[in-house]
């Protein structure tokens, strides 16, 4: 019962709480023997909040026994990427820097949740600052093949939901962070539009481009946490007033007279071949569940990975000159040039980005005149080894980036696996403030397969790699 | 009847023409007569169509007297600041660069009144590039007082509406430049919500900054030209999909219930003396009339000052850069001057820049939850000399760069005469996208005073300085 407890997808142990058949102190006291067990191998946390869980466990259990129910995530633990505030707990967004820094208060989102009787779990594994290396608490290694790397920059997050060290989760994406891992790790990650979810007290890394979302087993889990992350936050002034549907409300509706866009420019060039298969796929079995594929032309995609760049270097520098001058030794060698490469850009180059950036959303605006979604792989390839992860990686933003640029709502969901066995993810891309729909899509097509079922091999055959094999930690 | 005609607002000779009371032909006379008289004095137009409108004129009585009759605006003149394209009739922006350039299309806003049926009158005049000086065609001229200032840079459209040579005129505002000259001049004119006015064909001066308006004797006049320039185009990726309402459809309704926020800071901060009086008579009116006055809090405005500047500066600077390096010594001193600054900020500066402007979009949007409008002085002072202008002008931009930064509508209107006979404007501005109530306020006002009323002596008392005493034009 234990390890499948922490198997089970938010929505399952929701109805199971709620009818009190089980305690959020059995869900929280599974995860932690699954930490307990795999957290030194998988490095997921930073930080296990297994007191304090403990007894936000049996707070809720003693609350909903008492018929005091503050709905569906009540007693549901979650886990927060390293770099959103908890207040009372450190949150060191994997740096020296912030080493010992504990907030004195919970970013909105955070917050959100607890007030919807959500259960702090512990703070998940980043790159440092969201953007460079993992020196100090190692390498998140993905559950599918412990050599390989999880993707960046939710990892913590992605490989705890996939390995079961997790039910429930969030992240920030600023050019994919939380959809890449989630695409390499076999699990479902939402980018929200810009504006709905708050970044108050999420450590910024690119003001224009952050954003913070959720990452679940499921397309049913992340819609459910997202509508009571999101809403008009006054803390964060790229906060929309946009009214918070129900993002689940099309789950009945199915695919039919859904409209897809494929893409003719940029997102299926180069793709690794598995991958294409994945996807040729998935389009087909889309066509099988009533939707109708679309070629539609997105001739500016290819200029977004420079203009994306060129924005997220200078605001990343803009954000941290500061400890840039003071405290640059503090810094890990790949976060401290990619934040000083953003010094050297003029104020006309940054604001020609901006203008090209304009260009991009009208283009995409125009799409979604003609279409409900876009499918796109959501990284070109599958997984990769950690040791390349260290030494050079690939640019895997190559298909998400654009939407940290455009502010339009993406998903990553499972879509099938390589031979290796590693899992391969598919972007849904929608329009302004529409996840609904998205949701719709998404969830119409996991329910028609099996991928998200699938469990990583990692409790019947523990790996445990020499440390000389491993990134240092 | 002519010169009387040259008066008459755009509704009233809707209404004539439409009645066949008068021919366009009548209008167009009466104004060219004005023209005849008065331009080389005022410098109102740069390029004056003087056949073509004729021509046109006679085309519109011939069809409206067939019964094809195109609307509202069929058979009036307009008159557009020269920077925006006009096909086949020049188009300078007052600069060495684009003496000699002829448009091939029409800017879209153009295109969208003439097939509106209105008649091109000429080509107003304007700053070089919308921003320097006024060396090759000479100062505008106050019609108030021929020694002072239009205020720039759409002060040919603003004299020309003030002494009778336009009915009708559209300018373009990038940091106060429809607002001050029409405040400076006693006419009315509009700087609509960013997007909500096409810039394709507008000679560019600061990409997310430059919003184009129109400008008249009358709010409704405004309200009857912003209804045919407003909308959608492909052409400009900053331009709105939201729908075009009708922006006078209040003007029934009154003040009552209306709630005006008063500015606690900066806005009302060193006021001329008879400026201050102006404003503080037109809050009481509008109590008189209904309104309730509220006091509010925009503690970030001071900071508009200089973010409007950097944005300003960087964004013309981009605009510009080719030319000032192969042509630089074809600007005047004061555009490249100003041009060139925006040389030598760093992207981080133009990007910390935009985070304020999120703040302050924030800190409106919060005050727009409790007030229908902000009412402020359009300028702290009447029109000055054109000889300070020349020599070196006050701050004109004050009170209006805010909402070039925020992109909120604002509109000037009439509200007083100094001492010295110069007009005195009175800025409201509003939500996003809410003109009407913009519209209805300040038409509630105007119907409840006669300052529009007002005409400036220049007809009975010609004023022919001695060319010493001028600038060089």
């Amino acid at each position: 019962m234990s390890s499948d407890l922490a198997f089970r997808s938010v929505v399952e142990l929701s109805r199971l709480i709620g009818d009190r058949q089980i305690s959020p102190v059995d869900v929280v006291a599974a995860l932690l023997d699954a930490i307990d067990r795999w957290n030194s191998t998988l490095r997921s946390y930073i930080t296990v909040c297994a007191e304090s869980a403990l007894a936000d466990a049996r707070r809720a259990e003693r609350d909903i026994a008492a018929g005091d129910y503050r709905g569906p995530l009540h007693g549901i633990p979650v886990s927060h990427k390293d770099i959103s505030w908890t207040a009372g707990i450190r949150t060191t967004a994997h740096s020296k820097i912030l080493l010992d820094y504990v907030p004195d208060a919970d970013a909105t989102h955070v917050a959100r949740l607890q007030r919807a009787g959500m259960i702090l779990l512990g703070k998940t594994n980043t790159t440092e600052f969201a953007t460079g290396g993992m020196e100090i608490f190692g390498t998140t290694r993905n559950p599918w093949d412990l050599t390989s790397f999880t993707g960046a920059s939710s990892g913590g997050s992605a490989n705890a939901l996939a390995a079961g060290l997790a039910v429930a989760a969030t992240g920030s994406d600023t050019g994919g962070s939380i959809r890449i891992p989630s695409s390499f790790c076999g699990v479902v990650g939402v980018k929200p539009t810009f504006g709905r979810v708050s970044r108050h007290g999420l450590i910024a890394l690119s003001y224009t481009m952050d954003h913070v979302g959720p990452m679940a087993r499921t397309v049913a889990d992340c819609a459910l946490l997202l509508r009571q992350m999101a809403g008009y936050d006054p803390l964060d002034p790229s906060s929309s007033q946009v009214p918070i549907p129900d993002f689940a409300a099309g789950f009945d509706r199915g695919l039919a007279g859904t409209v897809l866009g494929v893409p003719e420019h940029h997102f299926y060039e180069n793709l690794d071949p598995e991958v294409d298969v994945a996807l040729r796929s998935a389009l087909q079995r889309f066509e099988h569940l009533g939707a109708r594929l679309e070629p539609v032309a997105v001739p500016h995609a290819g200029d977004m990975m420079p203009v994306g760049l060129i924005l997220s270097y200078v605001e990343s520098f803009s954000q941290h000159a500061e400890w840039l001058r003071a405290r640059a030794a503090e810094y890990g060698t790949r976060s401290r040039r990619r934040f000083c490469a953003g010094a050297f850009y003029t104020a006309a180059e940054y604001q020609q980005a901006m203008q090209l950036r304009t260009l991009w959303i009208q283009e995409l605006d125009d799409v979604f005149q003609r279409v409900d979604a876009l499918v796109t792989p959501t990284v070109p390839f599958p997984a990769f080894a950690i040791a390349v992860q260290e030494s050079g990686p690939p640019n895997t933003t190559w298909n998400t980036r654009h939407f940290n640029v455009s502010g339009h709502p993406a998903l990553s969901l499972p879509c099938g696996f390589s031979a290796a066995g590693l899992p391969i993810g598919m972007q849904l891309t929608g329009k302004w403030f529409d996840e609904p729909t998205l949701f719709r899509i998404a969830h119409a097509y996991e329910q028609s397969t099996r991928w998200h079922k699938q469990r990583p091999s990692l409790q019947e055959e523990p790996y445990e790699p020499s440390e000389s094999r491993l990134a240092a930690g």
